[in-house]
């Protein structure tokens, strides 16, 4: 199970500021586990049960295999809280399996549109165009092309049996899919993209990849069971929660999230849209950022060390080594002054060096470990559900809508403007 | 060439204030271009002639044609400073070309080493193993995994002929190639790593890669030229290190470089890195964040608009397509509610984005946009020194030195010890 630690030498917070506002938002915490009534309609996420239980992972499964038999290129059209789940534990997990998940959808650079399109020449494609509002520039425009793509390379007929929608009944995406004749599946009224990763959405393009999602939502289930029962005092989300609170009071306005391995930028940046869009409005939220280390620490970490002091770090700590996370430093034959790692693994210096950088910068700002015991499908799923369930509590105590995103529609009605529609 | 545009609805500045600062900063433009003697062993990169003038790009080519003769794969061994800068370009440009570039020392992941050595199964490999003081545990671990394995594969002759490094004359890395039989190329050793883009370190895999440098040399020049003669009213680098300088005082603590094409990715690390370790010290500096546009409009463009205000924008807009810059979005052939789109390419759809995008912003928060006429070697050049030379300014304003970075000391020195270093 996950586990939460704070390390800070600056003492940041008094002594018993925490466990104070940890007692005073035992109510907020009774609130959010029975599930507020104003947000009814985007909290099917809260029980796992209801759109990743045993029977949906059944359909999504036999889905999975029929398109795992046939494609080797499965197009996943779709951006944001339709993409980012998927692609996180993809790209963490590197499932090996005889279909390959492409993105489209996520950008409007022909540039990458075009490489898509070199990727996909003699392979056998079929594509899922996931859109909650079948209204967004990037998935519209994408699912557009691969369309006539699809057409021209196997006629109209062929097509339409490789093309599924994931889509909001009623919507117009799903009248398209009615008079096409293509393949559609609901996308879960009652959730907000940001907050699908237990859901088909990202459930059928994880399955097709080879991914075991009954391990991914046995994870969730079991985060679930631990955050809505435990005692508030042994709540790490609601903790979690709490801490950020506290250290955006104490002006510490961003929190960066870092991790080790790098197979993990992709969960950062599921992390960064949950975050971003849940917490930042009413001039409130904090800026989440991402260290991908080491690498980073060659390009941040003097920042993080000395610079302006406005951020606090939370750090994901994967304990135990995987298969491939194993590989042994030899080379003892030549003097080249590394004489010092002769025979220790990667894993193990890896390991001393988020050691070592926890306890420099813990000495000038406050450090969250947040840590797991290995890096597979059922931690993945632990990690959706904690950090969903602690947003909705982190935008609780700043007293903003967690489920909404009116922000984003500044730049949308100026742009449907210039675009005449 | 490059052109700064300043779009602030907000009125972050009083009038008079910019040009106020401007003129008081003419001194430290000419103290800047001048060269201050107390950074004379970190200026290398001021006079562009003096490590990528044309003598020293013949070498860089010569050594890049033998070795694309001959490799398919080119491991860059190297972090940081040692690999940004290249990476952003190939990243950028994408060039074809026999000779593949892939990196490594860059992380300390057994898992992502893996994957690298899967890459090279069947191919003819080469190493450039890069480290200004080859004291670093990533390239250091990596050369010595590489090393190894080259020998296993070729034996221990023709290994020491696919073995190149990048590094100090004199150092540990030096005395290493002289007693195996490795090639040599010195470090420029009146530059930091973080400003050596336009040296043998970077041009050498650019070259191999096949982008041409002679282009982005020539660009930097151009850039070069405009910077250290141009009267101090025109001065784009002072102009934006003037004006970084001012929204950091207004409270503005982090800068947003943003860009709608996806590829300008590599392009964010360097300047990250460039900024980050440059002024992050003394609790000063601008925390660096990106952008990618327009993806993370899907995920950070809330905060942006209507989070905690701590944020200023910086737009990097290329205005002319390339030749894979261009894709038609036909389709009209259903009603799926993107019918405006029909007809038009995706460079204009993304240009509208960007359009939008900055208006939308620039309500709320100062936007600048730096603009470059096309994405190639050139322009690529000219971003590189107008950066570098800002950077200087700017940590000059702040009154930091620009060239050191005492604060990555304080993780070593504890990993060290705990590897009994």
């Amino acid at each position: 199970m996950l586990q939460l630690f704070v390390k800070d030498e600056t003492n940041a917070l008094s002594a018993g500021q925490l466990e104070k506002a940890l007692a005073d938002a035992v109510p907020l915490l009774d609130a959010c586990r029975a599930g507020h009534a104003q947000y009814a309609d985007s909290l099917g996420w809260l029980r796992v049960e209801e759109w990743a239980g045993e029977q949906k992972r059944a359909e999504i499964k036999a889905l999975a295999q029929s398109i795992r038999r046939k494609a080797d290129a499965f197009v996943l059209i779709g951006v944001g809280g339709s993409n980012n789940a998927a692609r996180a534990v993809l790209r963490a997990l590197d499932p090996a399996g005889p279909t390959q998940v492409l993105w489209a959808g996520n950008t409007l650079s022909a540039w990458e549109f075009n490489r898509l399109l070199e990727q996909l020449e003699g392979r056998q494609v079929y594509i899922d165009c996931v859109a909650k509002n079948f209204e967004t520039l990037e998935p519209g425009s994408a699912f557009r092309v691969l369309r006539q793509y699809l057409k021209k390379r196997y006629g109209e007929e062929e097509a339409a049996r490789r093309i599924l929608c994931t889509g909001t009944p009623g919507s117009q995406l799903d009248a398209l899919c009615s008079r096409e004749g293509y393949a559609f599946l609901p996308f879960p009224p009652n959730i907000g993209g940001r907050f699908t990763a237990l859901s088909g959405v990202h459930l059928l393009p994880m399955a097709v990849a080879g991914v075991d999602i009954d391990e991914l939502a046995r994870g969730a289930a079991a985060m679930e069971q631990q955050l809505r029962t435990q005692p508030a005092g042994e709540n790490i989300a609601l903790r979690y929660a709490v801490l950020r609170w506290l250290y955006g009071r104490k002006g510490y306005k961003a929190e960066m999230l870092s991790a080790f391995e790098p197979r993990l930028a992709g969960f950062f940046q599921w992390w960064q849209q949950l975050f971003a869009e849940s917490e930042g409005k009413q001039g409130k939220g904090l800026l989440p950022v991402t260290g991908e280390y080491s690498e980073q620490l060659h390009s941040l970490g003097q920042f993080v060390q000395e610079g302006t002091p406005l951020l606090f770090e939370t750090f994901l700590d994967v304990k135990e080594p995987g298969a491939k996370d194993s590989l042994v430093i030899g080379g003892t034959d030549v003097a080249d002054g590394f004489g010092y790692l002769g025979g220790k693994d990667f894993w193990q210096v890896n390991r001393a060096s988020f050691e070592a950088t926890r306890a420099a910068h813990s000495q000038v700002l406050p450090c969250l470990t947040l840590a797991m015991d290995r890096l597979d499908a059922f931690h993945m799923g632990q990690l959706f559900y904690f950090f969903a369930f602690a947003c909705y509590l982190s935008a609780e105590l700043l007293g903003v809508n967690p489920f909404d995103q009116p922000g984003v529609e500044a730049y949308k009605q100026r742009m449907f403007r210039a675009l005449g529609r």
